[in-house]
Order: C-alpha cells, then sequence, then structure tokens
C-alpha cells in the first residue's frame, strides 16, 4: 500500500469507530548507576540513551535532553510534511528540516527567576524539492504548520502532572 | 571532579560572565529517500533515527517523534532530579522516571478542528530511592518541577517560527 492508501485507512477506522484515535504513548527512564547524567530510555522494543556534555557533568556519550527534545520537533514535522502531502495529493521529492534552539542556563541552575528553564525560541527551516507549485507547497506549509503534533506540544501549554514516590 | 563539583564550576563560570549562559542546540533531519516516515537525524557527533508505527504508513524500525518527545522530557526529569540533588546536598540513590502521554489522532488529520494534534495530556511518575527523609524528596521534587527545562517546554509556550524554502 502506498502511504496515502495507509493514512486513508487508518482515517476510515476512525471515521468508522472515533474512539481508535485515542493513542497513548509511553517511555521509561533509568538514570544509569555509577554515571552522572548517562539515562537509559525504552519505548516499546526501542532502546535509546541520553547524556549531557562535560558541562553539564556527563561523559557526552549521547545527545542531551532539550537535543531530543528538537529531534522530536524537527522529526515530526518531516513526516508530518510526507503524510499530508500524500493527504493533499502534492508531490514532494525530498524533506529536510533543520531545527535551532536558544536556552539560557540561569533558568535551568535557578539563578535568576526571571528566566525560564525551556527553550526561550526555536526556529524551524524546512527545504523541499518537488515538481509543484509554490502555491501548492505553501498550503502545505500552513497544513503542517496547524497539524503536527510536536510543533503543537512546542507551541502550546500541554498539562503534565508530576508525582513522586520514594521507595525504601 | 563530582557532579556538583562540575556543575558548581559551571555556575561560578556563568556567575563571572553571564553571556556564557546563553547556548544554542541544534538538529538536522534527513527524510529517507525511497521510505515513507524514516528519519534520519544528525545532533553534532550524534546519529539516531525515527519511524512510525505501520497504522501511520512506516515500518517501526524506531520509535516515533512524540515518543521521542516523551524521552525528552523524562531524560530531562531524571538528569534534573540528579542535579538539583547534587546542588541541594541530597543523597539520590536511584532515579526511574515512567512518562505517559494521550493523542487523540482526530487532530493530526485535521478531522476534527476542535482537537489538538499534539499531547491532551501527560503524567509523569518519578520513583526514587536514598537514605534523605521524605520531606528533603518533596523540597527536591519542587525544585525540579520548577527548573527541568523539558517540563517548562511541555508546561509553557515557546515561541517556534517556521520558514519553508523550495528548492530547483
Amino acid at each position: 500500500m502506498s502511504l496515502s492508501e495507509v493514512l486513508e485507512a487508518t482515517q476510515h477506522a476512525i471515521r468508522e469507530n472515533p474512539a481508535t484515535a485515542a493513542v497513548s504513548f509511553a517511555a521509561r527512564h533509568q538514570l544509569v548507576p555509577n554515571t552522572n547524567t548517562l539515562v537509559d530510555v525504552t519505548i516499546r522494543d526501542h532502546k535509546l540513551t541520553v547524556d549531557e556534555p562535560p558541562v553539564l557533568g556527563g561523559a557526552d556519550t549521547a545527545a542531551n535532553p532539550v537535543e531530543y527534545a528538537l529531534a522530536a520537533l524537527g522529526s515530526c514535522h518531516a513526516i508530518t510534511y510526507q503524510a499530508w502531502a500524500a493527504k493533499l495529493g502534492i508531490q514532494l521529492d525530498s524533506v529536510a528540516v533543520h531545527v535551532d534552539g536558544d536556552v539560557d542556563l540561569h533558568g535551568f541552575f535557578g539563578l535568576d527567576d526571571s528566566t525560564r528553564p525551556g527553550f526561550g525560541d526555536i526556529r524551524v527551516r524546512v527545504d523541499v524539492t518537488g515538481p509543484e507549485s509554490s502555491q501548492r507547497y505553501a498550503e502545505l506549509k500552513r497544513q503542517v504548520d496547524e497539524h503536527c503534533p510536536v510543533l503543537d506540544l512546542f507551541r502550546h501549554q500541554t498539562p503534565a502532572k508530576t508525582e513522586l514516590f520514594v521507595n525504601p
């Protein structure tokens, strides 16, 4: 099946039974013993690791959490371009996405209460190639900006509850 | 150097020269030719891949973008526990973080304009062990909830500008 056929089948299933659209995702994380900042992550059958550069106490064996956040945004954006191009019947020959973000470490270290710990600004640059008119790609951009899940996460508040359990 | 010594040195450098606190991060992404949803990601010297499960058109060779977003949150949370425990002089023997998030696919597919494409709700469960009083760990939780960069990203709006370039 082509991508547009797969996505049409999924949308058809949702229209038939709207409850199938409600999906949950999960990730488990364990700080690796005898390291400062190495984290093992398990997502279904997929494993990855996260670390920090030396200036933040790590050994730089992997990208750090805010870099993973940028990767979530950039990959989501690339896939949403691909999916919405298929949905709109727009031919897309290649998609590259470059994401930059700025952090002021005064926030993380609690050195200035007026500085947020997260990103102050994010820039997403998308480069595409393909045979369609620039109007068609501009329409694709409008749809992607409205429907990219991780862009929505960045641009809007999301309720996130935290609970701590202290175990013996 | 211990973690608290490294972090104290970094904070000292920031106090001496506040401009050193302004840091930028970047990630580059390329949709892999002849795949539906496989994305190659480059972050400095680190490489990773992102994919989608079959129902979203992919081959499930890697976690998907919203799962990477959860991994960014969970790993950031674990490392912020470790860093702030070092900063506050609180002994922490282990940290595990479990993150769950709900998505309603009506949003991504544009099937319902009132449904956001991103997460509707996120739950973060932290399990720690260590010899300190529960009051000390509750104080640690308060500081982490205030200073975790990716939790801040989830809980608050972040400006994210997108630009599209159509190349020949």
